[in-house]
């Protein structure tokens, strides 16, 4: 049998696990929202920015007086702990709860609590020395620190996670963009053959969608520095002392060095999550272009003989149990899927966040949670992307070459030297009688052998 | 200046157009809302809707004693009129009005209301002797009125647009299925060369989608029969007659051919639009369809050199100003646009269909527009595609075969007379080498001439 | 140091955790697919389902002369096991991997084979009496495996867990209907009052929304019994017995009591997944519903002194450490973002299930996860929302009562009794000078205080 | 009959409707793409950025020496009358057509090349002396163009429509905040009565919400900049002056006074089109702030008596056939109607954004159509909004002090006086008993009537 501790909060005693720092109201929020409980229990990012919350309110409160420092010091160290990771088994709770977070909040106040309680020889559950809301929680509500943990999650993981991963990829991208910079091949358009791009030009465009979309999310992110952070419970910083919010931003960026700062309108600080919404729209579109990218790689390895067959790519898992020797696009499979997740999550993200009501935005911990799965998938998929595909995309020259040999676009290079009329007479000529460009020329005789080959050059035609 | 007829409600005078019918209700409307007025008036689908709806509403009244029998029989005239679509310029407003319909509603009393005045020689304006309200909105309440309307438009555009439209497609790609039902051609997994199959199985696969998602579409259409007729104000029915809502069911029949009957539950026929919601849903999963079947078609028709190119389709219009000769897969593109459409105006239904409070949603107008659209659009595009694409899909019979001849998955066949292994070696011997499947095999003498061509029978493997 | 195994596949050889029962492919997979494994590793839904479908394969193979059956019974008995959840840890594949769920599939594979062997006594990794090609996957592709253990954990899902936890909170509200049948209130329209209704009929448009939508839930669950298997790799059937697909389904009904057959069309079966779309679709239905039904609840709960205040719902935890006595209605917003995270599930399938190319759909696992997020995720929430506030729900007779004594709407009553224009101009008194309606009634004279008695009677008013 | 003239195009003839400019593409894609031309006909914003688009490249193009003076003056006139309007009914193209909008950019070649040879007394249909592709389509290619125009006419919808449509109702709103800045009332989180705000202070929420979607709108507008032109057919600019593109886009800048620009990476700018998602996703953020203003608006005007009814707005038409008096929030029905469908806008334009392929994307009408949209409606109803609603918003002060003067939750302020537990008891006893704060203070004698007088002041505890 488990050994229990009592807790208390204002409405009574609960029986909690006594190797558990958590109190009397995580306790309810486990019995109350046994919802989703094998994936959607909170993760790092958020217990990670809880604790960074709570020492940095400490840390301000003390500073402005309104906590003893002994107190504050004992908040900070514990609080330390949470942000390590050592204390993440304490944080039992999942996303579907209170809509303003509350019992997260609280599972911060009660953990920090026991913890310094601890930590000061005190008898956990006795609110002694360390008072979970008189003390943790002090000049707070859920209602501003909530929102205030989201954003400082959301930015260490774009910042930490997403900007190396997608930007790793995009150097290798670019790295191959370079490369290929003068291998010229067929251009497409409409899924049809058309005049002649190098695959250097290619994958620049991939290059340049991304480029773009980190652009954006960078952009969305720093919207993500306004907190809520004294507001309190209707954004008007009821019982926060008046420079709290000013100082407390100041203490996060001491902390994560990103320039957080208090929001100058709290009362949209906590009614709404427009630069989580922003942001999630971001990730959608870079979503968007990696699926462009990917799908274009599968494309061009498509075969190996029955496709286009432009690139060969990593070989990493054996493609069939059928069928010997397939190879498939897997990496360009994984990321596209990704990336419908991505737009589902942002669909949640922006629905959630149209619900407001009043004073508060009650759909934060489902608006969060999406936000942070999809920045963490989008990294991890362009990680797997990258190391197992993109750094091993090769170019089929044999295949581009006899592709381009037989592409009958070139024509477009004659316009100007025979006219559009001559010129369309060759490729339809060519393409009746299934002949080169070339040979349909000279069987008209429009060109000489000379002309043509000074005129119908493709690699000209690619840097115009 | 345009001569104006004054006309009046509860609010008091306003002046109207003289040569319209409409009253004071619709006037106020067109000022209060002048909102995407380009495009979002109302078409006929819904004015024909508000016909049968009133004219039915007058029917059952005069028969339930509820209205005088010339009383009803103005109305009843001035209804045809409406549903001939004969006034349609007498239905001015547009979708982004009250969530309830309520101006079109009025809009339709004070139009018949005026109609049927004049057909009684009496003054416009009037009321007399057909009162807009008293008369042909009796036992009725524009919050039953207007989903009932919404239903038997969305039934009727889908009976008589949608289900023929989709159908057409189905039976010309069923044809053709038929036709090339023996030709036998790669298969492709992953975009990857598989085991061969036959185009009639791979247009059949396509058949097989639009079957299933026709069916969701009537299985949801079903739902559509129950009218909130009879629920007038909350639900509850106040002020109709209690056989009113069943007997206005019948007569929509009677003038429909659709076995329409009164919701079990108004309750829920006010305050929720589910069974639209699930129409809006099942028109997604055919979009979803016939996107998939308009990828398959322009893919299969890339090219003409550098693509797949097994399938040809008819060349409507000058693909390219810059390139000769270029044909694209325009009628594929117009088809998938409007899939995109149809998925975004399925967003829009079923975020709208969330958000009623209490006795009422009040996204009335704009769900059912964008499921009207969502026919239409889906209606019009088969019909495109089929008679400007679809009919003129003709197998590229000598790309299909070199493409079979290269295609190196048929050494399945051999894995249960060699075995698995020997039948790798021979797949992979001729990837690496350029070989043909025959010549690998023979090379490596693990089969003899005629046991690969006894074995290796593509059209053998497709009918397994 | 772990100990470990070497296991082989057609790439070569990988060392496994000895302790494990996998093999080289499910090996690979981990070290390519490092894709949120935190929170997207496959759960017991999925590997039940690749249980009964290996077994069910064994069993129709073994019948069909395909497998002899000492090693079908070794197989059934692995499969066992994985079935009943003793083999779990052994799964340790991600959701975002190859799009056909291959190396789920032989994850399944690998580990039947291997403790199949192990209880043969052979050694593990060997493929011997046991190979997980060759026997488990007999007459099978992941093309077509995958996707039938998509319909079997969807099904087992629907009907072990969602259409239980739904129906217990619908008998919960169809219960509380039954209770306040007469309770008479305001109904509101546009959120302003209305006529009356009572609070039954209130709650009675829940449960018609719930039975409504588990309808369409359990119509599209329907079509998830058709099954792929027997298509094997492109839809043909190529290498499996000519019987397998019906036979393999009859086993999985005997398994597991749904009625299972093949799927008519095997192309369409591995092409797309429209079943499955039409689930998430009728998913997003029911979540829409309970949203509504969510909703209402707290606004009518709202308060308590500055809001609606009509019903009474159980305090569960504290709402507020700033404000003492705040009770939160967090089982409507736990659930309401429920609702919104289903919806983004719903849009993340459906664009999936639209991108098939050929014979197949590559966001196979993809899809069918958000699927069975979404009825874990109602499932949870319903039974939480039921246990912790459904059940709980009591009038507040006085508020009611009192809202209902002001409510003016109630002058409709008198429409037919005195004429719409003198109700109308009593209600307006009332509404300028703050009387009740019998005040002003009276005070205009135009009914008398019997009249007034018999007349305006707000429980008649519901029930006409 | 109407009268005929034969134009030509590389497919062959066709009769086109004499009184009309357009000529055999326009003609051939009038039959090909019967599809929604109800309503899907293509607006003044496509077709005025369709002549400023021509005017510019011919311009660009005379001063770089591609096209004679003569010709480049009599486009410029021609395309002059495009941008003024007065050739809109020749433009009669529908949205779903080719993906890349060529038959769009053919109808403005065609119609600009006959009234120009119609100015320069020539025959109409002879191509001379100005031929639509020889000299109207001079160095550009549909690729190009048309995502050229897409970008044109949504900044330009932009900036002559929806900054200064949401702008006004931005100034309207923030007037108000200003006006009651200091009127307290009782703040509502979770809809549950919270500690006082100023209706100032929540006005002013719904106000910092606009600015920053404005802002973000105004960042995405932006990357609008950016443009296509002189990427020509696949993005190499073949056939293109190298210089043209740059001057171009000064040419557009000089017309529109936007600072147009070449894009940096011309085949990102083909084949993606992310700035556009990029605005939608704005716009739908920009719509969810409008719609939890609008809901704000319609719960606080929710009554008359049995809502909560801080606010009046104005009655703008008759609420109710039956039920007299009815005043409906229908502004904020019509407001949250459109921010639905600019929802589901948004959904298609990422979806198509996310589909392009290789050098292409081909989804560009039906992406620039929904923007479109969506910027006219959301402009259009914040016009409607602010005439027929927020200007007329005025506090129902006497309710406001009313629920204000019931309100417990300024218990709150007593805390720093009397401890959390004092007044939580204050609290519950008010609660329980039907007490205010101050009657049960006082009972309690917590508090003497001038320190409950002193410390619990409202508007003390809106400016913290």
């Amino acid at each position: 049998m488990t050994k229990t501790r009592t807790e208390t909060d204002t409405m009574g005693k609960m029986e909690v696990d006594a190797s558990k720092y958590w109190g009397a109201q995580t306790e309810r929020s486990i019995h109350n929202f046994p919802i989703g409980r094998d994936t959607f229990v909170w993760g790092r990012p958020i217990i990670r920015a809880l604790g960074i919350l709570k020492k940095g309110a400490a840390q301000a409160n003390a500073e402005l007086g309104e906590l003893p420092a002994d107190i504050a010091d004992l908040i900070v160290k514990a609080a330390d702990e949470v942000i390590s990771g050592k204390l993440d088994e304490h944080f039992p709770l999942v996303v579907f709860q209170t809509g303003s977070g509350t019992q997260s909040n609280m599972n911060a106040n009660e953990v920090i609590s026991n913890r310094a309680i601890e930590l000061a020889g005190g008898e956990m559950g006795s609110k002694t020395p360390v008072h979970p809301n008189d003390h943790v929680n002090r000049g707070q509500s859920s209602n501003d620190t909530f929102p205030t943990a989201m954003h400082i999650a959301v930015v260490l993981e774009l910042n930490e996670r997403l900007y190396g991963s997608v930007g790793k990829l995009r150097d290798t991208l670019h790295a191959k963009a370079e490369h290929y910079k003068d291998l010229v091949k067929v251009g497409r358009t409409h899924l049809q053959d058309a005049t002649p791009i190098t695959l250097g030009q290619e994958i620049g465009g991939w290059v340049a969608q991304l480029d773009y979309a980190l652009a954006e999310v960078k952009h969305a992110g720093e919207g993500l520095l306004d907190l809520a952070i004294g507001g309190t419970a209707v954004g008007t910083g009821l019982n926060a002392h008046p420079k709290f919010g000013d100082l407390a931003a100041k203490k996060y960026e001491a902390e994560t060095g990103f320039a957080f700062r208090s929001a100058e309108n709290k009362f949209a600080a906590l009614s709404a999550h427009d630069a989580l919404v922003q942001t999630s729209a971001a990730l959608r579109t870079l979503a968007g272009a990696l699926m462009k990218m990917a799908n274009d790689v599968r494309w061009l390895a498509s075969g190996p003989r029955n496709g286009i067959g432009e690139i060969n790519i990593p070989e990493n898992e054996p493609g069939s149990s059928i069928m010997p020797g397939k190879v498939n696009p897997t990496q360009s499979e994984a990321l596209t899927m990704v990336a419908t997740r991505v737009f589902g999550n942002d669909a949640t993200v922006a629905f959630a966040g149209s619900q407001g009501n009043f004073q508060l935005n009650v759909f934060k911990p489902v608006m969060v949670h999406a936000v942070l799965e999809s920045i963490r998938l989008i990294s991890d998929a362009c990680l797997a992307f990258n190391d197992n595909c993109a750094v091993g995309i090769e170019a089929n020259e044999t295949k581009i070459k006899a592709n381009l040999d037989t592409n009958l676009m070139q024509v477009t290079a004659l316009n100007k030297h025979i006219g559009y009329d001559k010129a369309a007479a060759i490729a339809k000529n060519a393409h009746k009688k299934g002949l080169s460009l070339r040979e349909s020329a000279l069987e008209l005789g429009y060109v000489t052998e000379e002309e043509f080959a000074q005129w119908v050059v493709p690699l000209d035609m690619t840097h115009s």
